[in-house]
This record gives C-alpha cells, sequence and structure tokens, in this order.
C-alpha cells in the first residue's frame, strides 16, 4: 500500500475549538466545475454615492442624516435583527422539546472609511487603526450590558452584503450564541484538564511547525487551521494570550491594523479581486462576566481572543464552494488542503495589486 | 409593557437535535432587499440532452456509457469525495491540537428518472416509489459495509447543483459525520433520561398542537420544526418509530412517496419555480452498528428515522437567505416564525402548478 500523503489522499481532522470534525478529499480538486458561477466582484465604485445611506451626508431610510464623518461612524441599524427592549416569552415549563427563551440586544453598524471607493487592504495604516480603535471602544461600551458582543464583517454580494461601502457590523446580545457556546465549553474543558489555553497551545504548536502559517508578526500570526472548513479560510491569534479585544496595548492594536491590511491585500491579489468572506471577532463573554470571580475559574482565564476569516472563493473570483447537501446534513468537506491553502496565501505579495508601484 | 408575541417580538429557540440555538427576528420581515438575487430556476428543459452526462446513453468524463436505463440508474461518483480504498494517516499520539483520522468510504450518484425534464413532483406516484425503493435498496447495500450512509438531494444551481437532470447522491462513509454524531448524542441522551424516544416524542407534540403541520397522512407527518434555521425548512417524521429507511412496510413507502410528490409540489407552488433545496435522509447508524446488542442500548432503540429539506428562499424565485456573518460567526437566525412558513406551506394547494388543470 502506498504511503500516506496528506495532499492525495482523504482523511478527517478535528476541531477542537468547535468539538467537530471536517472531511479532507484533496484529489477532489482535479473535479471539473461546469455548476453555478457567482457575478465577479464589484470594482471601480465611486468615491461617494448620495443615494447610499452609509454615505457622509446622505439621509438614510429611516429618515435620519449622516453626519459628515471624516473616519469611521457608528450608528444602529435602522432593521436590527436585536432589539433592546421587547416583551419576552412565557416560559413554557416541563416542554423540553419546546424550549424558547428571551432574546434582548443591539444591532450597529459601523463604516470604516467616508470613501466608497476603499476598502481595508488600500485604506491607510492609520484609517485601519481608527477602525480597530472603533472595535475596542464598541466592545467596552457594549459588553458593559451585553454578554456577548459580535463584531462580523459580511463583503462582497456573495456573502449576503448588500452595500458595498466599507462597514462591518457589531450585534450584541443578551445570551451567548451557539458559537460562542460552542467555543467557551472546548476551552473552558481544555483548561480544566491542562491548566494553559487551548489557543495558546495550539499557537505555539503552529510557529514550531510553521507549515499552515500565512503572516507571522511580533504580536500576530495568521494561520490557516488545522481543521479549516472554508478553502482559505484563517484564524487570526495573538501571540501572548489575551483574551478580550479591549486588553490589547497600543503597539498590538498597531500590529493588528498592519496584518489586517497585509492579510486582506493577500486575499485580493488571489485571485486579483475584491475577495469576498465573511470574518468576525471572538473573545471571553462580557456582561455578567466582566466581574472578576474571586475563587473559581474565570472566563479570562481560558479564552484567547482571536478572529476567523471566512471567504467562499475555489478556483477563481467566480467559483465559490457551495457549503450544501453533504455537508448541511453530514459534515463539513474541504477539496485542498489547509496546508496547501496556507502556502498558497503565504506566497503571495502583501501589497495590494491596485497599490504596487512595478 | 405589550404581550408577547411570537410573530412580532424577537427571541430564542432550542434545537433538541442537535443542542443550538436558533435566534427568530421576525419583525426583520419588513426590511427591504438590494442585495445580491440569484438567476431564476432553468425551466424548459429538454427531455435529453446528448451532452449531459447523467442522460440515458449518454458517455460520461470517465469513458464510461450510461445504458438506456427506463427507471432509477445509480453509479460510482466519477469525482468521489470518499474512495474505499486509500492509504491512512499515522497516528499523532499526543498530539490533542492536530488530531486526525483515516477515512473510507463510497458516493454514488442516482439518477431519478430518464427524462430531463422531469422532477420529483411532476414525475407518476410509481416512479417516486421506484426511486424509495432504490433510496432503501442502497442503504441496504452500503450500510452492510459502512458505519454511515448519507442519502442527499442538492436541487437548483443556488445550492451547487451543477446538472439540471433530477438525480440525488449517497455518500456512504467508514466514520460517523459530525451531524450524526450530534443527533446520535442527544437522542441518546433524551432516551436515557425519559425511556422514549425524542422525535416520536416530539411527532406526539405536534399532532397535537397542529400549527407547525405541513402535511399529515396515515404513516407520515411534514412539519416546519419549532427550532427550524432555513425560511421554509421542513423535517419527515414516521408517525411509528422507524429507525432506518429500511424497515419500511410496502404501505409506508406508497405514503412517503405519496407525501415527496405533495411536498415538492407545495414547494414548487410556492414561488411558481422549480423550488432548489437541499434534502436527506438521516436513520440509526449501520455497519458496525447493525449487530443487535444482547444487553445494553441499541442505537436502533433510540434513532427515529426522518428527512430535513432545507431551502434557502426566503421573498420569492431569487432573493434567498443568506446565513452568513453572524450565522456563521455567533448563532442562526431567521426572519418569519415557524408558524408563519407551516401555514403558508399548509394552505398551498399539493398539486404541482404545471399539472394543474383548471
Ligand atoms: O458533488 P457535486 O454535485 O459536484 O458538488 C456539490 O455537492 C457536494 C456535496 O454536498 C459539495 O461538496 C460541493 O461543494 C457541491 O458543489
Ligand atoms: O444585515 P444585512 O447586511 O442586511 O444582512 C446580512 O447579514 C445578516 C447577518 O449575518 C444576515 O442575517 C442576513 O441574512 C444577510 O443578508
Amino acid at each position: 500500500e502506498a504511503a500516506f500523503d496528506p495532499t492525495e489522499h482523504q482523511h478527517v481532522r478535528f476541531n477542537p475549538l468547535r468539538g467537530d470534525w471536517v472531511l479532507v478529499s484533496p484529489h477532489r480538486m482535479k473535479r471539473p466545475w461546469a455548476g453555478q458561477v457567482e457575478p465577479p466582484p464589484q470594482d471601480d465604485l465611486p468615491d461617494h454615492d448620495p443615494t447610499n445611506p452609509l454615505c457622509p451626508g446622505v439621509s438614510r431610510p429611516s429618515g435620519v442624516v449622516n453626519p459628515n464623518y471624516t473616519s469611521t461612524f457608528v450608528f444602529n441599524n435602522d432593521f436590527p435583527a436585536l432589539l433592546e427592549e421587547v416583551p419576552s416569552p412565557p416560559e413554557a415549563p416541563g416542554e423540553e422539546l419546546l424550549q424558547w427563551g428571551p432574546a434582548r440586544g443591539c444591532c450597529r453598524v459601523m463604516c470604516f472609511h467616508p470613501k466608497t471607493s476603499v476598502t481595508l487592504p488600500t485604506m491607510t495604516q492609520d484609517e485601519v487603526r481608527n477602525v480597530v480603535d472603533r472595535w475596542v471602544a464598541e466592545t467596552e461600551e457594549l459588553g458593559q450590558k451585553y454578554e456577548w458582543v459580535q463584531i462580523f464583517e459580511n463583503k462582497g454580494a456573495t456573502m449576503g452584503c448588500s452595500n458595498p461601502h466599507p462597514h462591518c457590523q457589531i450585534w450584541a446580545s443578551s445570551f451567548l450564541p451557539s458559537e460562542a457556546m460552542l467555543e467557551d465549553m472546548h476551552q473552558k474543558q481544555y483548561f480544566l484538564k491542562h491548566g494553559t489555553r487551548l489557543l495558546h497551545d495550539y499557537t505555539t504548536k503552529e510557529l514550531q511547525q510553521k507549515e499552515r502559517i500565512v503572516l507571522e508578526q511580533e504580536d500576530w500570526l495568521v494561520v490557516v487551521p488545522h481543521w479549516a472548513v472554508w478553502p482559505y479560510e484563517t484564524l487570526v491569534l495573538p501571540r501572548q494570550p489575551v483574551s478580550r479585544i479591549t486588553q490589547l496595548t497600543s503597539s498590538e492594536r498597531d500590529g493588528l491594523a498592519c496584518l489586517i491590511r497585509r492579510l486582506t491585500a493577500k486575499y485580493d491579489n488571489l485571485f486579483q479581486c475584491s475577495f469576498p468572506y465573511s470574518m468576525g471577532w471572538h473573545g471571553a463573554p462580557t456582561g455578567c462576566h466582566l466581574q472578576e470571580k474571586g475563587e473559581g475559574l474565570d472566563v479570562s482565564d481560558y479564552w484567547v481572543l482571536h478572529a476567523h476569516y471566512y471567504p467562499p472563493l475555489l478556483r477563481s473570483a467566480t467559483v465559490k464552494k457551495f457549503m450544501v447537501g453533504y455537508e448541511m446534513l453530514a459534515q463539513a468537506q474541504r477539496d485542498l488542503t489547509p496546508e496547501q491553502a496556507a502556502r498558497t496565501l503565504r506566497d503571495l505579495p502583501d501589497v495590494h495589486y491596485k497599490c504596487r508601484k512595478d
């Protein structure tokens, strides 16, 4: 029997953060694709569009007029999935199979820049640093009241983003969302077993093995995780075990701004397009979890702050990976290996193809 | 404070089969949509296309020529994600964070009908019954060798289906996929606690409450589950606690063929289009699980056979629900309530709009 070669032979890998598995079938990259293609990402956008509700000075559907903002700009979502004050469902005692519960929260939109034509990799270092600072400030404020503050960016029409202006969203909730519960549980169990942090130990391993590293900086690391599901999925990790975005020092924030520009430039360079993705931050829960417990385990003992990037593209600017039948009903499946994806991203220039002077 | 109204007020619901939550935000249906639209589903297909590798008599990329089949037709996928014989990865002892394992399996394609122009709701009762029988036969055969036999159908280009010929896929594996593990764990825990089957008790509850029922037949039930994630997601349940598709009696198979035609006709009638979805069957694990244990718990004691339908459309034939940023990073979120979706589907005719004589 031939020797096992992970770039040739199917196998499964375990995600210790979520506790599930992914099927890796690298030989499947050879399959031809004749199915649906995505419209190519929009390009050559105007700096300002007086009909775009995210632009400075434009009046939104709610009637409110945006200020003439010059840096970041945050406002409450006009069609929020989570409202602050709503009646709670009555308790249904004994209805184990029909459980429901209350949900309160707040949904905000955060514009990154006054110009529609820019994206994170084409913004300046100072401008991206402003974005990082605003993430911290929003988490600080909303975290006082809410258990979880989810910062996320849907980029590109393929990812359901209906507005090309550079922006992200912040949804804060009175409950721990399912993904947060999963990651909390697995990080906690690991800490109770080893007395060390899961993601910090993982960072150490990746720094030793090197083959899944995309970017390495003084304070930060980007890897294609061993258990990545999306073709070019990445995980952003701090070198020191910081548990919340609010704990980052000024130089760590500078490093992060630099890292985000470099990573998103690599992504855009991959298929020479404005690369779609959904990304978001995960850190230790907030709200009632902010009070340090005198004794006993504190969430900030075992959590490590991190960002997930989930980009859908597989082969080109218009052919994505469909997470459908088998993936929805059975298990996530990927084609190229995480190590192959990491090498491709690592080898790409970290200067955006539109900004290169050659 | 106003009284709680589930069709107006956000809340969370628990999925007892997977152990996670969904955020229900019905007020969000009022949000305007200006984002990406899907190409309308293909219509007016030819009966036969000599270039389509799924049609009778056509030669596939592998060089093999399809027989001139007249009913269902099953063959091994030419680009399988799972192969039967591959070298296994070496064990990496102590590498808790970098776990991987072997994966063996078999991927088949099953054509439903010789004609490209038909779909399940426009096929005859006898033709759909043939499909059901073939599902049973494949599960019987592959289940001898493999722990899990996943039958699934990706329908429509939106669901990554690259071929309009009516077909499904069967992927059998030497391991329990993640979704199967989750459902196994929750059904087992419920049985150990109550001595009854989770999905059988749930069926009883839905028959009492009625408000989430889409279709009710002698042996079968279709509901929009209390915890549905996709806008028009449904769950097909047997009235008797059958644990595997191979256990269905002849009259239960007839009933199932009838039910599938009625359900998929309702789906097509919703937006008067060939409705895209991913669907699949879940039943008690097979392979080594087929030996009845003399003592102790057997998987067939606590499993109930069921099918999930996951359709992406939300508002029209071209506007889908995007499961992106918040959903990928935090928690599934839906707009209309499961009860609203059930009522809409229940009230639709169960005869296909193309077959109606009026
Ligand atoms: O097997 P197909 O139809 O080529 O491929 C489709 O279904 C598979 C199973 O759900 C997915 O892994 C693929 O991403 C999807 O494009
Ligand atoms: O809030 P938006 O951009 O209107 O909506 C987008 O992101 C949301 C959060 O991930 C999703 O629930 C929506 O399905 C998607 O279209």
